[in-house]
């Protein structure tokens, strides 16, 4: 029997992973059945078209949460989470042309697609039915794909990001999610015509990042949540218009009708009418999370104003780069809280509370050396 | 005290009404409070801009059955319902400067809007905030607006539209409420790229046009229906190029993602999820039914196809003008059953059966006469 291509070039990475769905990571040399270690997610290392990529932050996304509890019900352990990867490319394959050595790079949501598919043809890999996540994923030839939380990641130059200079590797990885997921909804559905006003719900990581964007956009934004308690720093900090809270019947009164575009980034079950009522005519409101459970779609409220409600996920590779480009050219970054390995376990607890301003992000490079070695 | 407008210019028109929420209509001389007759939709008969229009048909929208019903809790009697009429211009006022005297007319589903507010202004007073509807409407000046099944109506030129010389008036009247409110969301969430393909669910009134419309869209066409009796008739006499039973499992599933873009005429509480999986990514819903309850939207089907539903309603004159001449273009008429005024409850009972192909029209002009004798 001939040997596997991972046998054939075992490429070890060290990281921390979610062995159960108890939601508590640990790192990789603790691992059963890992012997130590665990294969990256292309194993030909410097394959034709390969870039291995020394990852130096990893942002925690809410996503990572779900996955690693599987909430989603899809989780094969053991999982490395992370896909808001920054690093430097430390080898290249023969066939690599986009990329050297040095060169600052980033990975997001997917590492790789069918490149066959319309959705694929037209640059829209991230809704390739047959795409690969940079985690909690099966590769083309059986092996599985494992993410950021790790030391080092090989992946196809196809689906590397470059980090344009002036763009921090530690506040610009969670652009790599974060980012591209409410500015690809922005862009798709038009909602970028400068004047306009945008309200913004839900005041996460995403939220934070969508504020900045629609700023930077021209827009006039408003921040809608639940914590009156949010109010300054949504307006002092990130630079927000106005700030409404939802919880308040007069405030959202008072607002029907003065709204073009929403982006909504709750992930919990929640109400759209209300959300609904504060677009004009022709409003549009994109989700981009994830409730599991379906919400009630008034369509009166649709049908007289001609409101609409559409889905968004993430985005492709080229519009990925785009918004890094926009984003270093506007001095856009999340707002992060840089944590070591050792905090992770009291990181993702405190992201399960919403405790965080407003994206953890791994200093993997500093920290990984030490946790390795427990 | 001086008069009114109405005691000044008495202009008497003859119909038949509802007078509570029964659903029977009834002509207009027997109504209490009416004295024979009810005033017209704009009072000042001839006034500068108002043209007299003599009503030759009128067709029954399921619009008219909830109103007369007070089913959306609006209603105020004694109502004439109407809002698809076509007719013959009979006098004009002195500022009237589109039509003439003979001309052939319709009146859709309103007579008037503010003109001043963003939409009125961008030709879309299908959603001013002051629009005038047709009928069970108060018009500027306090008075009561009535409908088409009548003998006669005056409205304001600009709200009038002009019945193309090939288009005939019976089978045309219906477009200009079924016809504008399946037209105005193609064009507008641009469901007319050649080639694609557009579900169409409901094989009512408005979808019997949609069906058409797609065709001369140059769309293959699948119509999507409860009844699997229906698909005969879907093929062979309206064009269409398939047929889906929506209540088998097997034909759902092989047409997952099959679909570019759905128009969703069912008034009903339905199930979204079903229609939504029908989609491709990047696929459009737009509903134009209005079923009094919220649907349930699952959001992951949304996200990760970045699919929309969307609400429309109506059409602004400019568009129904538009769509009227696209209609003649492409010898589009609604399929309708012709019938007089002694037969329009029973024609109502049937319509709330939806047994009907595909639209009731009054032939007003040659059966008001008698009716109004009783």
């Amino acid at each position: 029997m001939s040997k596997s291509p991972e046998q054939e070039h075992p490429v070890k990475a060290f990281g921390w992973a979610a062995k159960d769905n108890s939601g508590v990571l640990s790192p990789s040399i603790s691992l059963e059945g890992l012997n130590t270690s665990f294969s990256l997610v292309v194993c030909l290392e410097n394959g034709e078209e390969d870039v291995t990529i020394k990852i130096l932050f990893c942002g925690i996304c809410h996503s990572d949460l779900h996955t690693i509890k599987n909430e989603w019900g899809n989780a094969q352990y053991p999982i490395v989470p992370g896909h808001e990867i920054a690093g430097t490319v430390t080898s290249v394959g023969n066939g690599v042309t986009k990329f050297k050595v040095g060169d600052n790079v980033g990975v997001g949501v997917q590492v790789s697609s069918c490149r066959n598919c319309d959705n694929c043809k037209q640059d829209e890999e991230s809704y390739c039915p047959k795409m690969i996540l940079t985690y909690n994923s099966t590769y083309y030839d059986g092996t599985r794909t494992y993410g950021g939380y790790s030391d080092s990641v090989v992946v196809d130059q196809n689906y590397v990001l470059r980090f344009p200079d002036n763009l921090p590797l530690d506040a610009g990885a969670p652009l790599l999610c974060a980012g591209i997921t409410v500015y690809s909804p922005m862009k798709y559905y038009g909602m970028t015509e400068p004047g306009k006003v945008l309200g913004v719900v839900g005041l996460g990581g995403l939220g934070h990042v969508a504020v900045k964007l629609g700023k930077a956009f021209g827009l006039k934004v408003v921040v809608i949540s639940t914590s009156p308690k949010k109010e300054k720093e949504a307006i002092e900090r990130l630079g927000a218009d106005a700030f409404l809270v939802s919880r308040d019947p007069e405030q959202m009164k008072a607002a029907i009708g003065s709204m073009n575009y929403i982006i909504d980034t709750v992930s919990a079950v929640h109400p759209l009418a209300p959300l609904l009522s504060l677009l004009k005519t022709n409003g549009k409101l994109a989700s981009v999370g994830l409730p599991e459970k379906p919400l009630q779609l008034p369509m009166f409220a649709l049908t007289m104003g001609r409101k609409l409600v559409g889905g968004s996920n993430f985005g492709g590779i080229k519009e990925t780069q785009e918004m890094l480009d926009f984003c270093a050219k506007h001095s856009i970054t999340a707002d992060i809280e840089l944590i070591k390995f050792d905090y992770l376990n009291t990181a993702i607890e405190r992201l399960s509370k919403a405790d965080v301003h407003y994206r953890f992000v791994i200093d993997v490079a500093n920290s990984l050396g030490t946790a390795t070695k427990l």
